[in-house]
């Protein structure tokens, strides 16, 4: 298999699918293929129709082509597709390219809590990916599937749990407390004069989604494959803000164990340093050297300094100490369009793609 | 006693003292009769020597005062004395100013956990300046005395804790996460290089005082009036962080009562909007209308938008709902340099003048 | 004339409208009577309908008022009409108003331009009230007419050349260059990705306005008052940012005079320290103590610090210095929604009724 | 010549300092073989007395490199010496250097009008490194010498205003007015109370660095190599505001061309994008692959999205369109610590290196 895969983008002039174009271009393993956007957009060229906010200017190969509607005819040549789609429209169109029988990794909300769609977090849980051959059968689908990650905070919050269970047992109880960029809302997202000198101590849904998906997370997938359990018993109470910070969510987290005595502080440092997940062992392309990079320092990690870390894919941990009310507290950063969003569905591409899941049309 | 009572201010050109300089511009009941700084401002007029950093004029009759060194005989005939100093240096002056018989509210940390200088947040433990004819006794004073208030975070969470354990009992469990302003870090303070697009985790010493601060000032002074009995069994864990807001701390609090069942969020809604401290009770001129104001809006308390309430005197409260691990959890944003730094200083010395505490010198 | 007149405010759920609102609660001559915004708002309770992003809470009077449609049967009782409108509808709407007999005073651009139509600053050019009767006779009205005051960057520029022609001759040339705050373009507006540690360089139709309304207001009008004469020879060249700030236009002005040699620094400072206006000379309500206030130290204007001098209604100039290219140059601040727009308004229509041209309705 | 060239960096622990260490970390043709920083950090790990706030980690070789202090005894082995001293100890230090025939390539200001130190913008004025022999003959030295690069902001505006002068003749007049970013004043420098929602429009020295440096840059080396002479007859007029922007000096040009009629809009942008400096011809390292680009967008440059275009050692210029004052006026962004202060350090050394001015020690 010598040639890339051919990769769509659904909704590829917002803000995911613009960071979806960025994190490809380059990629040893995909080329964007075709992109797609609201019937607005299409048959523009993708520079026209687009505010690009990146930093970087746009790639060469994607800058003239033209933006087709997101209907499956455009896309069939397609070995994947990701979906940066906006939740309202999100429910139909995925439905759609996963009855043409298409590969689809999408940020949205919608199929989240799908009993046959994993919630896949690739450096958390890959082997939720032991669901799609009952999805395929379910849907009587010969190499198609649908994959969605997790929302960007849930995602930067069971990428630091998970070591913790594995290592000390099941939690009894989680508080977070979230600190998110702006860049989290889209664009135009959040107006100026909401966000400067000031914060908005709520997001519309944020809070559910973080004490929900993480349940499913870090539940396991039965012995045959056609189910999720939930993890029973822990309970997460999430409060999220805005803050005015471009990229990079920090998230505050208190966390109390079943088991007790409960580690020290310096056994969960320890667990979360040497946490190795599958995307790391099977080599995956963009899997960071490290999922959790635990900094010592006793003010960090900070959104603007750290938020790269790993290419925005390794989660930092910082001040790792003991909880007055619940037994051990942290602060976490999770880069929130890089691991949050686009990048989760790239790695989990990647790990579908080593997994044999994914079948390389015309070959 | 028809002239106003002569007012001096310790620190006069930092941040907190230039906070007192406004509050007292127009006071009813305090006029600034002597200012002091340090030995390097000392000898220079007040506009010449301070860096003033506040949205409205320095008040004409401060403007051309002459700062003086941080001594008891240049403050003499001041019947109340303010501190703003910092803590390297208001341990050694303000027990000068103690010994020297004067009157001395202090916003510094030096003596607040002293076991006969009372810790006081004006709208929630007035009661506390039931110690001082003990602590004059102690140091053999006749007119001086000592009153601290609290740090500013701890400021805001005990205005909202306090009619809770009034009405409902005490309490098992604090948690409480901070979004810090940073005024509260003085001037220059925290560098534009560290908190542009950032946020820091971490303020030195905040956590420790705001879970020990909480305790002295919930808790009860003994019958006799000499000393004070810590909050017993609760516990409060703390998380602090500096954000890129000018004025304005927001806490994310969640908490458990020891009687269970709970009160549910629509009774401790109740509880705190109809919440009446001595301060408002006593008519205090700083007092506002409200000590605590609910806002029923979903994305309320911002502190651009609230900071300003009650003169920045009221405390709001918002997003009052069920915690999923403890049993309540709600948002809360106290005015950092008014009620939680100067503001209490002042509405402290209102309620001591109205208690008879403060004897006029000359008359 | 015991009552106060009725005021109207024309889409007073936007940022130009809720500044009125705020500027009229209290005002001694006008009270709030009606207020109209788009049909989707109309028949809505203002508190229900609005999103109020001022800092201080929506006046009580108004708070539960019910919003109409913008029609002049809904406001044929007011004695003022304050048009807050967006430019896309106020052409019609204005037009409406006027036709129907009332007294409007509009912030919108759409009749600046009109030759029959005063675009008046009201501490600059307050003569040019005399075009009203040539208005009424043209367009046959007993008691209406339209008033605009200007764009907001043009009238801190405008209020700062005055006194400068007026004492030292015509300008050759001015070079201005802004920074302008988000507050400009409204709510949302600007949203946070786009000026969040950066600046936009450009504001769409910006320049235009400030190089050509310049010379209406700072142009005479004939002597039989039919017509305004542009300022003839002069030349303007703007060019205008967007800048992270909430409130207050920063400019900084380079001007060439006509008569040469030009006035030294300390000319010209005296001059705009000196200047009095029309609005001041006959003590409106809302007019300044000064119009100008010219701060002397080095690093002066700053929007966060200056903007609220005089209510917001003073423009402050500092940094008065040589020019190596033209001859002087200085730096001025007008708070951008003050007197840059809806404070404008009002103190335009204080000058009007002054001068007797508001008739009040029912008396 | 097969080994790196060893680099000694001097004031290493300073914003310019962390610059440097970043730009020459895999540099293909210097390696950093010493640091020095003032006596307080000499003897200590880099990591243990940096204050890092690079959004990149220290690169591990100069991690655990010990510090030294600033003096030649410990940089004799080093070929090339990058100075990113603050100004009141460059003065001294880098005289010492010099006098020990080390390659002194700084940043600081105290040299840049000695009329023996050429003063280099590496994209703009090259040629000026042929006053080196006569540097050497003045001061009988070997092998060393001391080459200066600008001020941040005369930097951005000399690399777009010198294919204007070498394609369309002399300038008569320039203004310009900066927009400066936060990280231009170093660490801790502005203090977030003084730039938060505000902009401060002074900094000291700044404007006097534009006007004089700007002509020495400009200007012509002698025949013979042994003077400047500074650009005749232009007169520059600067205006410097520092904007809550973390990097990017964004200014905005007025310039009036000797020669009249003067070019179009269109003429100067072909002039600009078509720029090539020797840097670009000689094929440096760090040199971007174009010096100026120009972006036809009609808002841009924009710091955030536009500062690294060229790994920062571009300039990216936009809105180029006519003055109603002088001829041409246009905006353009250069990133303030690369190209506007290490990156010129780096590239100047590029240059002498390929000019052979630079003798590998050891050699």
């Amino acid at each position: 298999m010598s040639a890339k895969l051919k990769a769509g983008i659904l909704g590829a002039t917002g803000t995911v699918g613009q960071r979806f174009v960025i994190l490809l271009s380059n990629h040893p393993q995909f080329i964007v293929h075709a992109i797609g956007a609201s019937p607005r957009s299409a048959g523009k060229r993708y520079f026209d129709t687009t505010k690009w906010k990146m930093t970087i200017p746009i790639p060469e190969n994607v800058e003239n082509m033209l933006v087709s509607q997101c209907k499956p005819e455009y896309f069939k040549e397609c070995d994947v597709v990701f979906s940066g789609l906006d939740a309202d429209v999100a429910g139909d169109i995925e439905m759609e390219f996963l009855k043409a029988d298409l590969a689809v990794f999408s940020n949205a909300k919608n199929y989240r809590r799908d009993p046959s769609v994993p919630l896949i977090v690739p450096t958390v849980n890959a082997a939720h990916f032991s669901i799609i051959p009952y999805q395929r059968k379910l849907r009587s689908l010969k190499k198609g599937f649908l994959v969605t990650n997790a929302n960007c905070s849930t995602t930067g919050l069971v990428v630091a749990l998970k070591p913790l269970i594995d290592t000390f047992g099941p939690l009894e109880s989680v508080i977070v407390h979230t600190m998110q960029a702006i860049s989290g809302a889209g664009y135009p997202g959040v107006s100026s004069l909401d966000i400067f000198d000031n914060i908005v101590p709520f997001i519309s849904g944020e809070e559910e989604k973080m004490e929900w998906e993480t349940l499913k997370i870090l539940g396991e997938i039965n012995a045959d494959g056609t189910a999720f359990d939930l993890l029973p018993e822990t309970r997460v109470s999430a409060t999220c803000n805005r803050v005015p910070v471009i990229d990079g969510h920090l998230e505050c987290v208190s966390i109390k164990f079943k088991n007790q005595p409960p580690p020290s502080p310096e056994q969960v440092t320890h667990a979360l340093e040497n946490y190795e997940s599958i995307a790391n062992q099977i080599g995956c392309y963009s899997a960071p050297p490290k999922s959790i990079i635990v900094n010592p320092e006793k003010d960090r990690p900070q959104p603007r300094l750290d938020r790269d870390n790993g290419n925005g894919y390794s989660v930092t941990v910082g001040r790792v100490r003991t909880c007055n009310v619940l037994d051990i507290k942290f602060t976490l950063l999770v880069h929130n369009t890089v691991l949050g969003a686009a990048g989760s569905g790239i790695l989990n591409a990647e790990i579908a793609l080593a997994r044999g899941l994914i079948k390389q049309i015309g070959l």
